[in-house]
């Protein structure tokens, strides 16, 4: 399972260049949108790469059911570049609700299914391995527990400016996610 | 032969996500059917990966044709996003019977190929480690065997309802394949 | 060494297919050649892989040289997808003549790549380990020594037939090379 | 961190030729400072990709912070194909000033990027195995300390030529680069 989830983890962060581009070298500066999209959506899933590899490291076993769920977190994570993209094209111009709405969706998404398959593993510590103390349980818990509030949040408020809601998943994924993470416990 | 099956399993499934494109951000909406094809194979592509994983793990040794078979399967995989592309650009439009009876081909040829591997390795335990019980093969045949039919058959229901046909290959995906597959038998 | 290589291997195999592109699906059948540039471009790619794979299998160490040697055969390998769009987008048209000298101009230089590392690691068994027999050599210098002849071949073919020279390249992946490989030995 | 690490590395080097494209196979030599642009990423990132596993063998363990700051040099590596094809479509043209500027602001960026990365790990030995003789830090240190200048010096370069600038990243990367690299220390 690591092998297929750990590909497309990096396939998906590295295709997001692919969405850029520019009609001449002279607006290089205009499509900050496109660079600001860029830097949010690689370090998101860098961040939710290494949170996915520390909590694999916890289970003992997996089971079909999982498989599944892992499956469908994947297809979530490998949609990314199609709004950011959107995002890229469309900040500051006349599409931009629709386009930042469709990419905080994505993030929704993104951490409702990462909480689905967490505690699908954790619930009675089914997939758990044995030695694995609660406490570490706990932390997973509390770094996955604001990931659907958070990114509720910027999704409403796309509805009242676009470019903030940008800004508010750039500053998740900058200052709040590298804290909140796994990396080191 | 793993690293390069994994590989090319991972980087078809998550190119997939490039064959999206929409001209509005008004439309997205609109493009539903290249969200349908998107899911469709992507849980695709994961769960044969599983099950090739999982009958690659009963194998002890490979040869030559073997090899020679598995690069002919991965270069079905490897073709999906193309009538997957199609499938997301055309359905509900003039070209939708083409399009859709290029993906279900394509889904055809998949099973067709998986089974022609497989069949090599299997047959008087060619490929088969020695310490595999019988029953691990028989439960392999089980899962393996519907497949060219139940795509025949979406094959089939594309030319009275294009539509019908991606929703049975959806299906499949969800509900059939998952309970079918080898996942922790 | 194997990793990088071995990502190259499968992402250059994968992305062909990003290449395929028609414009409407009425259009699927006059394609032709692009799947036939496909399925060639994808068998030979994943043949120089195993033979690939089975030669560092032979080396005890690597060198810096080396290492250099295999980024330079990596970056004609990488090159493939371009090539082969030509291919794909030309055959049968008014430019298929440059189209298909680039084609086989590339697998020239692949197959002189390969050799260029080969001859480098195999001379005064610089990076032979040191267990390897002699015929294990001698086995990998026949399975190499036609390449670089048989696509000078299908080069000059491209100027009496373009078509002869696709048509030349594909069943070396199909027959030659699988036979000549070193798959199993 | 070396799976992601490892897997973006392959797929940005992969990805450049995907930026590659031509109006008509007649125009092929004409497109060459794509092709020079092709070849400069490409071995750079192949360098770049072998230095980064080499010193990543030296570290005894990694934590939040190195992990981090090794997602923002991935970050830029994995931008390098968007340059790259600003250089490809523009040398030679009118907008070739920028283009170039953009690429070598990319590399000077990527040897900041570096150089960071490697002082966090080795200011007072902070992540370096305990068994690292001083030796071998000051050889890394060699190899990473002229990076961020002579792709200064390019960058500079770029305001009087864009095309001796492009020429000076090119030799950087074939002939440079390999000699100062860490490869078989």
């Amino acid at each position: 399972m690591e092998a297929f989830s750990d590909g497309v983890f990096a396939i998906a962060a590295t295709l997001l260049i692919l969405e850029i581009s520019v009609d001449s070298p002279s607006q290089l500066t205009h499509i900050w949108p496109a660079y600001l999209a860029y830097v949010t959506s690689f370090l998101t899933i860098g961040i939710i790469w290494i949170n996915h590899h520390h909590t694999v490291s916890l289970m003992g076993r997996v089971d079909r059911t999982f498989l599944f769920v892992n499956n469908l977190l994947l297809l979530t994570i490998a949609f990314l570049p199609f709004p950011t993209k959107l995002v890229g094209d469309n900040l500051q111009k006349p599409g931009e609700r629709s386009a930042v709405l469709a990419y905080a969706a994505t993030f929704v998404l993104m951490a409702v299914m990462h909480q689905v398959w967490w505690q699908y593993a954790r619930r009675g510590r089914r997939l758990i391995g044995d030695n694995v103390p609660e406490s570490a349980l706990r932390s997973v818990d509390l770094a996955y527990a604001p990931g659907v509030v958070i990114y509720g949040i910027a999704f409403l408020v796309a509805f009242a400016s676009p470019l903030a809601s940008v800004l508010l998943t750039f500053a998740i994924a900058a200052f709040y996610l590298p804290s909140a993470a796994l990396f080191d416990r």
